[in-house]
C-alpha cells in the first residue's frame, strides 16, 4: 500500500467479499482508506460504508465531499442510507442530499429521517416490491421485473389494496409455482404479520424472533403498507441489546469498545464505581456506630467479605433470572406474588445449605460458638433478602419502562452490601448482647 | 375448553398464527394441550410442536405415540424434525423414523443426527434448491417446482457442478428476471460464502452475521453442498449465546428458567455461591493474620466493603469490555501487550480520583490522616490489580477455549475479594508500622 500499487490492490481486493476489504480497513488509517475507496468499484465502496462500525465510520465520513457519499448512498438500500445521513450535522445531510441523483431514493431517505432510530419506521427500508391484488400473475411478474431493480433482496411479495392499504403477501415460490392467468386474489396468504411505525426496535426483534419471519411489513397508522424490515437489522438490534444488557451488568455506563480512548474508557466505567464508592463510605460510617463490638470482637470483622460477597453474588443471580423470564415472556406465566413465594423457597433451601457449611466450618477452625451463629444466622438473612431484592428490583424498574438489567449491575452489589452489613451488625449486636 | 366445546374451539382458532397458539398452549397442562392438538390441522400441530420451548416440549412428546409423532414430523423441515428427535431415547427415536412414510424426509432426518447439535451439519436442513451449473433458466424453473414442494423457503438457488460440489448461487429474482434460454452458468454469482459441517454454531452464527447473509449453504469436506442453514436458526443461535453469557455472569451455572422446579434453580445457583463462600471463609482466616491490627485500629474493619466492592466492580468492567472485543474481533486489533498498557491507564486515571474522593471524604469525616492514606493507597492498589486481573483472565479463559464470559462472573468478584483484602491488609501493617 505504501508505494500505491494501483494495479496491485485493484487485482488483488477484485472479488473479495466487501465484508472481507471492511474487516481489512480497519487496520488502515482514514487518509488510506480513502485511497483504498477510490480504486474499487462504487458498488463495493457503498457496501463497505455501511458494514463500517458506525463510531469508526462518523470519523471516516468527514473525508468525504457530500457529493461522493451521495453517490455512495445512491447504491444502498434506503434504510442503510438514511443511517449514514443520520451521523452527520443537518448541514452536511442537506448537501448529500442535494446530490442524490436518484429522486425516489432521495425521497424515500427524506422520509425515513423523520423517524426515531430506534422505532420500527426508523428502521424499515421503503424498498419492497408489492403487488395490487387485482392483478393477474402475468401482470404481477412484470411489475416485479419493473421494482426488483431497486430492491436487493425480495422474500415475499406484498399484496395491497387500491388504497395500499396492506392485505396480505405471497413468496416468490408461489408466483413462480402458479399459471400466469391466476389471479394475486387466489395464491396470496391474507394471514401476515406486520408491524406499525411507531413501534420500539426491540418489540419488533420479539415478534420477529416469534413468528420467524425473514422480513416484516411496516404499517402506518391507517394500514398503509409504508416498508418493511428485514432480519439482518433485526440481528444487529438483538446483539444491540445483547451488548448493553452486558454494559449494565458489568457497570458501565455508556457504549464504548475496547479501541475508544483512555479517556471515554475512563468516563464510562467511572460513574458506577463512584457508586459504589459512596456505598462503601456509607457501609463504613453505619459499621462505625459497631465499633464497641467490633473492639470486644475482632473476629466479627473477618466475616464481612463472606457476607457482603453472598449477598452479591444471591442478588446477581436473582436479578438475572427475571430479566431472562421478562426477555422471554412466555416463560413465567404467574403473577407477582407466585413469584415471590418461588424465589423465597429456593432462597431458604440454598441459605440453609450455606448456613449449615458455614456454622460447621467456623465451629471447626475457629471453635466459638457465638460466632458461628451469628456468621450463619446473618448469611441466612441476607441470602433471603438479596432474593427478595434482587426479584423485586427489575420487576419495579420494568414497571417504569426503565432496562431491568441495571438490577443486574453495581446497583444490586452496592445495595446488598448495605443490606447485608446492617443485617450482619444487627444480628451480632442482639445475639452477643443476649 | 373446560366443556370441549369442539366447534367453538376450532372456530376461534382457525386462521391463528400457530406462534399465537404455541403461547397459548403453556397456560394449559399437558392433557389439555393434547386434546387442543387433535382438533387442529396437522400441519398446525407440526409448527406449533416446533416452536414449544425445549423443556416443554420433552414433557409434551411423552404424550404422543410414536405414528403420531411421525406425522407431524413429516410436515417439518429435516432440521426442525431432528431437533425433535434429538430430545428423545433411541428406541423412540428408532420408532418415530420407522413410521416416517416420506422416504426421503427420513432419510435426511437420519444423516442429520449423525452430527452434533451445536454444528453447523446439527443446525442444518436438508431442503434447499440446488440447480446444475449447465442447466438453462428454463429447466431450473421446472425443478424448482419440483423441488419446491419440500422446501418452505427458498432464499437463494444454489449451483453445483456435476460432481455436486458447491460452486456459486443464484437468486430467484434473477432467475425470474433472466430470459428462459440464457444458462444458470451465464447468470450465477461464485463469489458465495458457504460453511463447513464441523463448524462450531457460534462461528457459523459469526460468519453468517458478518456476510448479512439470510441462508448459508453447508459443505461437507470434500466441498460438496449437503444442506442449508438459515438465518432464524442463527438467531436462536445469537438468543442462546446471549442467554449463556448472562447466566455465567450472573454465576449460574445450568441453564435454568424462572418456570423450573425450585430444586433445579437451586441446583443451578448453589455452585457459585458455594465458591464465593469458600472465598470468604479464606478471606476470614486470612485477616485472622492481622487480628492486632483491627484490635488496636478497628477503624480499619469499617473499610473492608469499600475496598473488596470496589475490586469486584472495577474486575467485571475489565472482563466484561475484554469479553465485548472478543465477540467482536474486528474491534481491537492490538496484541496483548497493548491492551495492558490501556487498560492500566484507564485505571490510573480511575483509581487517581476514586482514592482522591476517598481520601478527602475520610479526611473530613474521621480526620484520621493514618487512615485516609492507608484507605487511599490500598483503593489505588486495588483498582489497578482488579484491572489486570479482569482483563487478562477471559484472555486466558480464551486462549484455552473456555467461554470468556465466565470471567465476568462470581469467579473475578470472589479473586478480587481476597487480593482486595490482601492488598489493603498489606498496606495497613506496612503503613501503620513506619
Amino acid at each position: 500500500l505504501d508505494e500505491k500499487d494501483e494495479a496491485f490492490i485493484r487485482q488483488s481486493l477484485e472479488g473479495v467479499n466487501p465484508a472481507d476489504i471492511t474487516a481489512l480497513l480497519y487496520e488502515f488509517d482514514s487518509e488510506e482508506c480513502h485511497y483504498v475507496f477510490g480504486l474499487l468499484p462504487k458498488e463495493v465502496d457503498a457496501a463497505i460504508l455501511n458494514d463500517l462500525e458506525e463510531d469508526v465510520r462518523v470519523d471516516f465520513i468527514a473525508e468525504f465531499t457530500p457529493e461522493e457519499l451521495a453517490k455512495y448512498i445512491e447504491y444502498l438500500d434506503s434504510d442503510d442510507g438514511a443511517d449514514i445521513l443520520y451521523q452527520m450535522s443537518l448541514k452536511k445531510r442537506e448537501e448529500v442530499i442535494r446530490f442524490i441523483d436518484n429522486e425516489e431514493k432521495a425521497s424515500y431517505i427524506l422520509d425515513l429521517l423523520r423517524y426515531e432510530e430506534d422505532v420500527a419506521g426508523g428502521l424499515m427500508a421503503k424498498e419492497l416490491i408489492k403487488a395490487n391484488i387485482n392483478w393477474t400473475i402475468k401482470q404481477c411478474i412484470e411489475e416485479i421485473r419493473k421494482q426488483a431493480e431497486n430492491v436487493q433482496k425480495i422474500y415475499s411479495v406484498y399484496v395491497v389494496d387500491d388504497l395500499g392499504k396492506l392485505v396480505g403477501k405471497v413468496s416468490l415460490k408461489r408466483i413462480i409455482l402458479a399459471e400466469d392467468s391466476a389471479k394475486i386474489a387466489d395464491i396470496y396468504d391474507d394471514n401476515v404479520v406486520s408491524v406499525e411505525t411507531y413501534m420500539d426496535e426491540e418489540e419488533v426483534a420479539i415478534i420477529m424472533r416469534k413468528y420467524d419471519l425473514e422480513a416484516a411489513p411496516v404499517v402506518n397508522a391507517r394500514g398503509k403498507l409504508v416498508g418493511r424490515i428485514t432480519i439482518d437489522d433485526i440481528v444487529d438490534v438483538i446483539t444491540e441489546m445483547a451488548e448493553e444488557e452486558r454494559q449494565m451488568m458489568a457497570g458501565i455506563s455508556a457504549d464504548v469498545e475496547e479501541d475508544d480512548t483512555v479517556w471515554m474508557l475512563s468516563k464510562a466505567r467511572l460513574p458506577w464505581l463512584i457508586v459504589g464508592m459512596v456505598g462503601g463510605l456509607l457501609g463504613a460510617q453505619f459499621m462505625g456506630l459497631f465499633r464497641g463490638d467490633i473492639v470486644l470482637i475482632p473476629a466479627l470483622a473477618f466475616f464481612i467479605p463472606l457476607i457482603t460477597a453472598t449477598g452479591g453474588n444471591v442478588g446477581i443471580q436473582s436479578s438475572s433470572i427475571v430479566v431472562q423470564s421478562l426477555a422471554n415472556p412466555n416463560v413465567f406465566a404467574g403473577g407477582i406474588v407466585q413469584r415471590l413465594m418461588k424465589v423465597l423457597f429456593v432462597a431458604v433451601v440454598n441459605g440453609v445449605i450455606l448456613a449449615l457449611m458455614v456454622f460447621g466450618v467456623v465451629m471447626m477452625v475457629n471453635r466459638n460458638e457465638p460466632l458461628a451463629a451469628t456468621v450463619s444466622i446473618a448469611l441466612f438473612s441476607v441470602v433471603l433478602l438479596a432474593s427478595f431484592m434482587g426479584t423485586i428490583t427489575p420487576l419495579i424498574l420494568d414497571r417504569f419502562g426503565i432496562n431491568p438489567a441495571l438490577a443486574s449491575g453495581p446497583f444490586i452489589t452496592t445495595a446488598n452490601d448495605l443490606l447485608g452489613l446492617a443485617v450482619y451488625f444487627s444480628v451480632a449486636h442482639l445475639l452477643y448482647n443476649l
